[in-house]
């Protein structure tokens, strides 16, 4: 055993107590007026309430698996039944950690968030500087958690099981761990989807669109349950999907790292990605303290230059201080952990595997700067959408299907890239002949999983800058309905703007990181199903063949189909939100009464109550399908037939995901942009002309406008593709490697 | 040479006689009155105009193809110089005569369909069976033209080059003519599809929803134009496109019959699917005559049943005799040429090949029942659509989008048992160890060969009833502007409802039939590999493989990335559309005077020519990307890679156009729902009733209705989904493989 476990469980300590430090910044602050604090206070108990039962239905269908999981290995794989029984357990028991940690990561990340946003909005009202401050370190308790609770919960399953085993036996038993997590996330990620926009979609298709009251106004019945949804949906379920992919990518690196250590005996290679991602922990918390609140200009002194931009400069200046600091750990962890334990051409092996964290870390920027592209006002993807919006709400839909297929080509074409050049870049160490499984290139491999390692480095800057999106978005509807001045509202506007963008970006990150950790994944698989069968033939994954094909193909549909759950969940439970506002409008006329103070408050706990509901009703199917199709395939065709499904459904996944994503993203934008009065066009030819023109010719198309009521339709028809299928995909494909590597012993004693 | 060559060249040269009779049975018909003659005028100078400058510069795009072929083949293959050239000029003339035999199929098709359209009308205002009669043989003489034209083409080619070459060469040097039906198939489908939606959508969004006048309203600008989309799109286009499956199927099915030919010398494996194609087409001469037009049930008779319904009860009976024929068909080939050649277990080789051939008539029955399942009224998809219409447009596209991901997934099962069960049928058969290839499961693969034979014997009869719907759907129009009696439209209607469900259902015929013919190109595409290669790693296309892999997830970006072009071009050829329409109703008040007599007609030429030019420069686009990549790829990374893009590319393909299908289908059906008055509410509580509730707490919600608007919206999103993007995957799914089959020399000159 090597000292270097010590590392990623020194650090992650270290990191729990960076993670109380922040959380006790965010809860000594004020809670403001009382108005806030009634607005918040509703938020908090619809999500509490929310949490509770989602994860009480979670925690069942947990136990369940866990038994199920436990009762199949044993009585359905080889060897004898000490050996099986030692597999069991503990992959029964790893599966239970792995969702508990999930879990806890998920909970805790958003109790803080929902604690956050009225402190935020208090702060809103003495400065944006400060209001940052706390969106951001309250977003970063969710951030640093759910990274540091994954290497943790990783790094002392591996520990407790190294004792009495053989260290390369020790990863392929803690897989369970992994499914673990995926299997939490997948409908932690599911019901918050659905969650949050059949919210949404309820309150503005009545709210926005029927009653014509505005985006949080206290009158819409559906308010909170929509301010509830942003927390569940994008804070709890974005969390719970990366703490999949680094429980993922770590336990699939250090998979792929036995067949070097042990050929080279140093364990450096198991644990690289540990203590690598320990490094990006660090490199993560240093970038997340760079950011100076005092840099930013307060919107009253903005004279003209808009303080959002200003603002969102210091937290791209914090990413790319986290990027640096992470080339150079992925260097030095290459250096320690790796060293010359093999030889190389040219350069040093060490050298080799840190580009290739640093292509890694390249990807995720790529990533960053293309998501920006499709789904910024600033480009022609969403100008595009925003001038089809003037034909009305088909020609918009229309146009956005066309971006959003349009878009899933340059993410893929890097991630071909970045796979192509980190396989190059580590098939420079000359691999021993003597290596057991020869037969794929084990240098090529590990160099993906190092590229894999190096993007998730900056995983927990990503998550805080992830989890700022909700709280700013709730921090300015506490501050709209809690009726605040025009100042506060600059701010909380401006902070707003910030957070869209963030949440943007980090759905790009999402869904590359995890593209990178499932193709980790069914290498390790491979690897896995070659320990059992000592056949070069476990390599090959050969669509040529029936069974293989087949399965592919039905990979693929599941993705489809999947999606069609998830979209129709959120359609089905929007529905039901739509009559109930409708209804209390109808019921109920004081609610929209004239003078403010005829109103009576609506029925805000009846709304939350049907999302929640509507959510946790709805998660189960689309989450049991994902489970037993890639279980169902494996039992009848085969473990090589399954890898087929892996792989194939992994690249479905991907791309649908980044259609879904940025199609929504931009739809949402085109919207935002015609609401920005950047939509202009000629009286007399009726063309589009410039975002600034101005002149007695030129009719702006802004709110109200059947222009703005087009690209409403358009935003909503994104929010369920961008909020719950597309996310749910990035946990998918993840969930499919994992359930197949806990079950490869199934498969592989059903055909042998 | 065996002289079951000539079956298939005697049968396609009876079939010839029996188009030209079809033809002259149309055309010796009545042309209706002046009015009605004004109408169809226009639409064939539209239609004709159109086809002349896209068959010009499709034949451009197409000599440039070929000498590029050639001059490629020449320089950058193996072998001496002789090989070389020989090699290169039979491939570049198969490919020019491929691309005429279905430029001439397509053209002729169109021409007699144009000129069938007034028939009908004319033959509506006597009764519904002569109505019928006339619109069906019309149809028949671009279905029957479309398959003996392929039968005939591959034949006498065949023939041709098998003067001075070894039998078992020649299917490898025809490939070229397969290549050239796709590359003429990629660009009609394409042009035709634009041309299509985009004149339909511009017609429905300015006309229907804005100026409310019905569809085709002589009033309407682009109704023209729209009647002769219905033409160049479904006609043109779906003939190119199953001309182009009847040739792959063939060309395939010969390449994977060269093994077995070896093995046994018996050439019957070889021209197996030319002489079972000439069974089909027999087949489907006689279920075409079976239908009797005199026990069809005129409108004014039908007390109360649907006569649209009994109509198309005659076309289902034709339908299942050209099915029971084929199956017939399909055993009396497997006797006659492969009978008892090979040994097999159990049963005879023949009685497994015919009951392999019965998979694939049972599979495309089964796509019908699928197809129509998804997109008719009767059932829960349609039904789910049209209430979702009830909240608004957003909540319909979201519904539709969910039913058409959901669709996806029967109709891939569906493939996959057949795909399984033909292949383990065919694995019956015992290969003797000798074979040069016995890697892979010959029998087996040649099972799902004569399962794609069998899918495709009905061909003739399919098409036929698919081209019947735009001669349907052109005679209503006719009708409707020209003013004729109400009991004429009610046959023109009862018609083109027949119209509607035969187009729905013959588009899941055509990905199927799609899908196996790819299946079955890859298939032969490896066994090209490995004549060249001769070891059994040409047959591994294994995804474990870096460069497969990236291969195949560039494989089925393309797919998402055309979709998106495809789908963009009618987008923007739609707006031109609409603001030609808009420009015309502003500039000219009179079109929409509100006396007849005072009326003028809009400039109907204008947006016929819009849709040209758009049509045309939006088709090259996505055609030249659809062709270059593949070839990119292969050039880059290679034979085996290329095969990886192939194969998942297909999957995609498949997938994607099911759920464009089959979703727009969807929608387009929804809409018809509403409009028949079926979506009906109850007062009080809000909710949908039973469509045929009545009493007066019972609303029906039909044209005009909210609902009926947002139903509007989704079919329009539709219209690009169903008849442009979906179709063009049809074809672009067999031009990936034939592009590759043709130009494998160059990728292994480059990759030895």
């Amino acid at each position: 055993m090597s000292n270097a476990i010590w590392v990623p469980i020194g650090v992650g300590l270290l990191a729990i107590l960076f993670t109380v430090f922040l959380a006790n910044y965010v809860l000594r602050k004020d809670t403001g007026t009382p108005e806030m604090q009634k607005v918040s206070n509703a938020i908090f108990k619809g999500a509490m309430a929310f949490l509770n039962r989602q994860y009480r239905t979670i925690a069942i269908l947990s136990i369940f698996a866990a038994i199920v999981v436990a009762i199949v290995l044993y009585f359905l794989s080889a060897g004898n039944n000490a050996v099986k029984f030692d597999l069991a357990w503990r992959t029964a028991i790893a599966f239970l950690i792995g969702a508990l940690c999930s879990g806890i990561s998920g909970y805790t990340g958003m109790y803080v968030a929902v604690k956050s946003n009225i402190r935020t909005a208090s702060a809103a009202t003495r400065s944006l500087g400060e209001a940052l401050t706390v969106a951001l370190r309250g977003g970063a308790v969710s951030g640093f958690l759910v990274v540091t609770l994954s290497l943790l919960g990783v790094s002392l399953i591996f520990l407790i099981y190294s004792i009495g085993n053989s260290i390369d036996k020790v990863p392929s038993l803690i897989v369970g761990f992994g499914f673990g997590a995926s299997f939490v996330a997948l409908f932690a990620q599911l019901g918050g989807g659905i969650y949050t926009k059949a919210a949404d979609v309820g309150a503005d298709l009545v709210g926005k669109v029927e009653a014509n009251i505005p985006e949080d106004d206290p009158r819409n019945p559906a308010v909170i349950a929509d301010l509830v949804g942003d927390n569940v949906g994008d804070c709890a379920g974005r969390g719970a999907d990366l703490f999949e992919s680094t429980t993922a990518e770590n336990i699939g690196a250090m998979i792929l790292g036995i067949s070097l250590y042990l050929v080279t005996k140093n364990p450096g290679w198991i644990l690289f990605p540990l203590v690598v991602g320990s490094f990006g922990l660090i490199a993560s918390a240093i970038g997340l303290l760079w950011i100076r609140p005092s840099v930013v200009t307060e919107p009253d002194k903005a004279a003209g230059r808009d303080p959002g931009e200003i603002a969102m400069q210091q937290l791209t200046i914090g990413y790319y201080i986290t990027c640096i600091l992470s080339v150079i750990g992925v260097f030095i962890g290459s250096y320690l952990m790796l060293g010359n334990s093999l030889q190389a051409h040219t350069l040093p092996a060490w050298v080799w595997f840190g580009l290739a964290g640093t292509v890694g870390i390249l990807l995720s920027i790529a990533f960053v700067y293309i998501t920006q592209y499709y789904t910024s006002g600033t480009w022609r993807p969403v100008r595009e959408i925003a001038d089809a919006s003037i034909t009305g709400p088909a020609t918009t839909i229309i146009s956005g299907v066309s971006v959003g297929l349009e878009c899933t080509a340059l993410p893929v074409l890097a991630i071909c890239v970045a796979l192509g050049i980190s396989y190059t870049l580590g098939s420079q160490v000359i691999i021993p002949v003597t290596i057991s499984n020869s037969v794929i290139n084990v240098g090529g491999v590990f160099g993906t999983a190092v590229a894999t390692v190096g993007m998730l480095m900056s995983c927990a800057y990503v998550l805080a800058m992830d989890s700022f999106g909700p709280i700013t978005d709730n921090a300015g509807g506490i501050t709209e309905m809690s009726g605040q001045a025009e100042s506060v509202r600059d701010i909380t506007d401006a902070l707003d703007s910030v957070g869209n963008t963030t949440k943007a970006l980090t759905k790009g990150y999402g869904i590359g990181s995890a593209a990178l950790a499932a193709f980790l994944l069914f290498s390790a698989y491979l690897d896995v199903l070659y320990t059992y069968r000592h056949s070069p033939s476990a390599y090959q994954v050969n669509l040529s063949n029936i069974p293989v094909f087949i399965a592919a193909l039905i990979g693929l549909t599941l993705i489809f189909f999947f999606s069609s759950l998830a979209i129709r969940a959120v359609g089905k439970a929007a529905t039901n939100m739509i009559e109930e506002v409708r209804r209390q409008f109808r019921e109920n006329p004081k609610i929209m009464a004239e003078r403010v103070e005829d109103r009576v408050d609506p029925d805000y706990a009846r709304c939350v109550d049907i999302s929640t509901r509507g959510a946790l009703r709805a998660m189960v199917l689309p989450g049991v399908v994902a489970v037993l199709t890639p279980i169902l395939i494996g039992v009848i065709l085969g473990p090589t037939a399954v890898a087929g499904l892996l792989m194939v459904g992994t690249m479905g996944g991907v791309v649908m995901a980044l259609f879904l994503n940025n199609g929504g993203g931009a739809w949402d934008n085109a919207k935002k942009y015609i609401e920005a009065g950047y939509l202009r066009i000629n009286n007399k030819t009726g063309a589009v002309v410039d975002r600034l023109a101005s002149g007695s010719d030129i009719t702006v198309l802004g709110k109200k406008s059947e222009a703005h009521k087009a690209s409403v339709v358009g935003d909503t028809v994104g929010d369920p593709f961008k909020d719950t299928a597309g996310p749910s995909l990035h946990v998918l494909i993840k969930l499919l490697s994992t359930t197949t590597l806990v079950l490869a012993p199934l498969y592989i004693f059903l055909h042998p």
